[in-house]
């Protein structure tokens, strides 16, 4: 199979109230999709439909730290100005996810409620709208230990197992692999981002011809446990 | 842009002393590279072909024990037999990247000497090939905190800026983006993997239509410097 990844280009600005659907509707129409595409869509818009936005009190840096405790269930670590953070999703992320880049002026924007039911309802309204079965990530830009710069992730999930088993699997030469679970929907959210960038007001991606299984996955499948996890 | 990431299919097994970039010639024909095409390659077929494998000696699994002490320059973390290694390349991973998937029966698999070497390597011969200019990222499997799953990195790096630096840019209502470092060799790999998988015996892709900055990254570009990393 041949993967394209095509950015969904013509979308405004998104403001509290407005329907993410809709806003995709058009920018998915000269694409004609198809069955089987997958919709990636960057939270921001969907945290500003959603009303998942703060005005601005006081000194912004002050408030912003604020904001972080409050949003955050606890702090994982902390030095200096970065505070990575665990969400009452459950994410481990820099800043409980508040962040300014692409806010309107005087705000800051928050994680979604709950990523996957706004995931969910995109994908219906999409579905309907077409008259085909599509998959849904919303996608952040997380920082991760180890190595340098941000990829993007999905925290919301609609119409996709979001963790590839390969448990069982045998390899090329009948062994079974050592590599068993593979985060697919980690791993198309950073594609997408390929065609999205940061700055150029493109907040959603369609790909195409992704084969993998399609089910009711969700974006907690993505985080590891933390008696499992030997980094908090 | 619209982003194409084709499967190199056709490619059989890889042995020592096997010239990768011929390997892949053959593969890449019916794609008709372009210039600017991003070929990654899962390191596997390089370490093969280098001959950075091991013939087991004994028990396997305490060999392969041995042999992760033995490729790894420290330990990070270990929980039975779970181990987090420094690998005397920089990268943090596991079990120092020694792997039996898709190795021969009675061997395992080490990460090449020197991945941004193999990868520049293999961009001469193609680029001589082909007549064009191209980008090579050698791929690895990597697990990571926090989340579930396992994505692909970038191990090996040439004709390509890693980690994207937006530093400066204003987002789309003016104000200076918050994120300013996109692990973008990252992001290409893990898109890579989407067509390729474990199993199925495609140890590598085209990525074609990538527009980010090309130039002479290398793999280091992606690894965090030990001080400035709160987890290890």
């Amino acid at each position: 199979m041949t993967l394209e990844i095509h950015p969904l280009v013509g979308i405004g600005v998104v403001s509290s109230g407005d329907d993410v659907a809709s806003v995709l509707t058009g920018a998915l129409e000269p694409l004609r999709p198809l069955s089987g595409d997958v919709i990636v869509v960057t939270h921001k818009i969907v945290s500003k439909a959603e009303g998942a936005v703060r005005e601005i009190v006081g000194d912004p840096e002050e408030f912003k730290k604020l904001l972080v405790e409050e949003q955050a269930t606890s702090i994982v670590r902390r030095r200096g100005d970065l505070i990575i953070t665990e969400t009452k999703h459950g994410f481990v992320c820099a800043n409980a996810g508040v962040d300014r880049s692409n806010a309107a002026p005087g705000t800051m924007i928050l994680l979604p409620d709950d990523p996957d039911r706004s995931a969910h309802r995109i994908r219906e309204k999409l579905e309907r709208q077409f008259g085909i079965e599509l998959a849904v990530i919303i996608s952040d830009t997380f920082g991760r230990p180890w190595r340098v710069g941000l990829t993007d992730v999905a925290i919301g999930i609609s119409g996709l197992i979001a963790v590839l088993d390969l448990k069982g699997t045998k390899d090329w030469v009948g062994r079974e692999l050592d590599i068993t679970e593979v985060a697919v929907a980690d791993e198309l959210a950073a594609a997408a981002d390929l065609v999205m960038g940061k700055a150029e007001g493109i907040p959603a991606a369609l790909v195409r011809g992704y084969e993998g299984p399609r089910g009711e996955g969700r974006a907690i499948d993505l985080v590891r446990p933390v008696n499992e996890d030997l980094f908090r």
